[in-house]
């Protein structure tokens, strides 16, 4: 068995996470559970990017990895887990190791990472928390180590940037994320199609969600604010949950002039989870907090008791209160 | 008055476009009607580029100017219609200027564009075919003549190239695109706001548009034909009209397993106009041959008469007899 780690984290440099990557062997690369473009994009570009270099190497993902990543997803090498090297990435916390974290949560040999609240699980981490992806970081680590990059590893590495990025829409994106893209597209890698895939499309049983909930849209104080519900029923009948209502409350603040948007979504007979969403001057953690919640400036939740009129009541005074203010 | 443009177009390089540039003055730069972020951010680029080198410049704009262009849209010099150098950016055809074309169709000294379909209207041409928007192109041209490079020419240059490649998502999107991106980071464009405002911003009205239309949603052949409708009582209802429609024909092809999504859209009683968007192996334009109409593989149209049970049993017949043939 592999000695567990003790608790301190060493932080490597680049130069060093090359050098690290250079004197081991077989190594099992984890990605975290309920994987998203990012993690299993850079698992497998290092994947590749160790095949290169002679290495043999293994993946591993907690959960089932969705089809969609089929184009660069493959069979990877047997390893012997109990001697592996073994490399997290774009895994924040062990926990996020999931099912895998009981056997590999105490054992991870170097964690490279983009979050920067990472836990500090590993033995060494290297984390770069301006790096929009992890895959912005595997883009350097290979070319710094002067890997070869092929079709497959690019497809890999594009995947993670748009993925993180919202398709290089949002903040985390800086002109090196835009660089790195413009080097993937030296080869053929088929964003378009890539794209395609990660945005446009969706579940039918999404799409008749998304129906539902549009129908119970509610709109007050002069347009400012939108009410949207997700009732269990709603999750029942179209066997949406978790993961799939991610997507919602992105919806109650995409309408012009709204200024605070809450999604309230049945997690019980009486109980109510909700989102909300604001835009300057509106502070959603003030508005979540008159409600025993709290969070960000733009994002904020809680969890509100009683019945639908109840808590809808209880979010518009706490929403008024708030606007009054500012 | 100036003279009228015979009836030759030449074609320029690069290179002789930026000596023409440097030649003239007292521009009047013309966007197209219905004006959207390239056509805008190439005029305001080229003006803001013009006046660092010490030239008059105006641009003018067949329509009104959407508000959510203000931050790089200024007012620009005045300049003598008779006697200016006129310049059409991101114009493929001189009916695009809209109420402009008849004071200024005839006598467009140089078109600065990326429409292969650019109907030689002009004196003079640059056309790079190859161009995801017009926006690379002026840059490029700012580059090739050392035209300093401010914030504001950066945002206006960023909000063409994020526009017309659904924010860097589309097949027109290549190394160049990126590499261009990435320079104009080295600014403080403040990206994430400008695609906040041009890709996560509806008016309330699409809004309930796009409500009513997804209660409208059949679907046939084992899920893979989906069938929108937009009634002319829901274009009332709620305001939408001609712009406002063309996101919804994206909904019908965006869940997962439609291989063809028709949006049949009410122009009259009994008339229908017919958008056909369809995934390989489906062929569109044989689908819509069908129904009189015609078009591309993946995107067809055709406008088809009968009651709205009609038109829908046409256009499933129709496409059994495409599906059955794959």
């Amino acid at each position: 068995m592999k000695e567990k780690n003790n608790l301190s984290c060493r932080e490597l440099t680049l130069r060093k996470t090359a050098a690290f990557i250079k004197k081991h062997d077989n190594y099992v690369i984890l990605t975290h559970s309920s994987p998203d473009g990012d993690t299993l994009g850079a698992g497998y570009a290092l994947y590749y990017g160790l095949k290169e270099i002679g290495k043999t190497a293994s993946v591993i993902c907690p959960d089932l990895i969705p089809k969609k990543y089929d184009y660069f997803v493959h069979e990877t090498d047997h390893v012997n887990r109990e001697t592996a090297t073994v490399i997290a990435v774009d895994v924040a916390d062990k926990k996020l190791l999931g099912s895998l974290d009981e056997v590999f949560g105490d054992i991870v040999d170097l964690s490279i990472d983009h979050h920067i609240s990472n836990t500090r699980f590993a033995k060494n981490l290297y984390l770069d928390a301006n790096a929009a992806a992890t895959c912005e970081i595997i883009y350097e680590l290979l070319s710094f180590m002067r890997v070869n990059i092929n079709t497959i590893t690019a497809k890999a590495l594009y995947t993670g940037l748009a993925t993180d990025t919202g398709c290089f829409k949002y903040s985390n994106v800086t002109a090196k994320t835009h660089y790195i893209a413009s080097q993937l597209y030296e080869f053929p890698v088929d964003a378009a199609n890539i794209n395609k895939l990660m945005f446009d499309t969706k579940s039918k049983k999404l799409l008749e969600l998304e129906r539902m909930v549009l129908d119970t849209a509610e709109f007050h104080f002069d347009d400012k604010c939108m009410l949207l519900t997700v009732t269990e029923q709603m999750q029942e009948k179209t066997g949406c949950s978790g993961p799939d209502l991610e997507g919602i409350a992105v919806i109650s603040r995409s309408v012009e002039g709204i200024e605070a948007g809450a999604t309230i979504k049945q997690i019980g007979e009486k109980t109510y989870k909700v989102s909300l969403r604001t835009y300057p001057p509106i502070d959603a953690s003030l508005i979540c907090k008159q409600l025993g919640g709290g969070g960000h400036i733009a994002a904020a939740g809680a969890t509100v008791e009683g019945e639908l009129d109840e808590v809808k009541a209880k979010i518009l005074t706490a929403v008024k209160n708030v606007m009054e203010e500012v």
